[in-house]
């Protein structure tokens, strides 16, 4: 693994990607051009990057992690890539059956370090055993929320999709994330990735509160997660 | 040219682009995937963008730019591009020969409208007469500032070229932008795309002198441009 140092050092020694969705990638274009540090993501997330001929200038060593198994990080740190239900990128989508289940194209990501773990899982579109097994173990579980109701883009006329053709579940409703979230009362759980539809970013709505009731957070922006 | 409206409405409708180099480019990731705008460009820089899959997401009306010909935009405003000598992008390069003159790589862009007129060049290896022409009828120049010297990133140890292996020409020296830039004076003329080594970003710095005292200004963050 690579570790910047020097005039222009970055302290970014290291980069997990879960997706090959551009709201997950386009990060990269920030990062100085030709300067070293490592790519973490399963095989399908690079497949999808190294077909862009303009990532190749973000100059990095590209480390594909095999499912489950464990990859050492500096600073005593280790990350473990699991896949989760989801579906390919929209720029890779055709025709109309998006949806990809369980092959690596989104993945959740364990991390453990000093005697705690975290689990981050920012776009799943159906939780199995496995995966609510997996978020169980979490010291905190960062989850997707990226919709409150499965049909809120449509209502709103903001879209033609359901959340779980976008490759996300809904927090509520049957088969909603919040209906076995509130099961796993010894894990921090903490939604992120919130659309801008969501009326959970609301604070005091009845979305929200329906949320903590059930002992689950809505990140925000600033927020800090000390052990 | 489309023209975006709606509850998603964006006031961006078209983005001219002079270069695919990545710090041009990548801020289309910025823009809402799937939403209607035109990118304005030559054939090179499109055919640039085209090989990269991640892009297909930013879905956007493609317009070639001839060189030299007025494109009509909304508001009474009309764009013309003209090639100017550069290089391919970075990710582009192959090999030592990065350099490529007047080939449609990069370009520069006059705005025109309401009886006034704008040019922007922020990438320029070389000034021939005929891009000095057009930058002399101009009422606003914005012009390349990258480097202050040919050679300041590998006297400060941060890159091992030259500013015009990079496709810039310096401000300062023999066949810098300066001994020309000065010599026009009824044009308002501000340095743009000035590199972090720069000098010249240095408020009060010998190098800001010098170009103050040429009649040219250094752009800054936040500047307005009135007529």
């Amino acid at each position: 693994m690579l570790w910047p140092s020097g005039i222009r050092h970055s302290p970014i020694g290291a980069v997990i990607l879960t997706s090959g969705e551009i709201d997950h990638v386009a990060g990269l274009f920030s990062l100085r051009e030709r300067h070293p540090f490592t790519v973490i993501a399963l095989r399908q997330v690079h497949d999808a990057m190294n077909a862009n001929p303009m990532l190749e200038a973000v100059r990095a060593e590209r480390l594909v992690a095999t499912p489950g198994e464990p990859i050492a990080l500096p600073g005593g740190l280790s990350a473990m890539l699991f896949p989760v239900p989801g579906k390919v990128p929209l720029y890779l989508e055709r025709g109309e059956s998006g949806l990809a289940y369980d092959d690596g194209e989104t993945a959740g990501v364990r991390l453990t370090g000093k005697g705690g773990s975290i689990v981050y899982i920012p776009g799943c579109a159906a939780a199995g055993d496995d995966l609510i097994r997996e978020a169980a173990k979490a010291d905190v579980l960062f989850f997707d929320g990226t919709l409150f109701t499965d049909d809120e883009m449509i209502r709103a006329g903001l879209g033609e999709k359901t959340g779980r053709r976008m490759g996300h579940m809904p927090i509520s409703g049957e088969g909603g994330s919040l209906a076995w979230l509130r099961d796993l009362p010894r894990t921090r759980r903490i939604y992120i990735h919130l659309n801008n539809s969501n009326p959970a970013l609301i604070d005091g709505s009845p979305e929200r509160q329906e949320i903590e009731a059930a002992g689950v957070e809505v990140a925000f922006d600033g927020m800090e997660v000390v052990p």
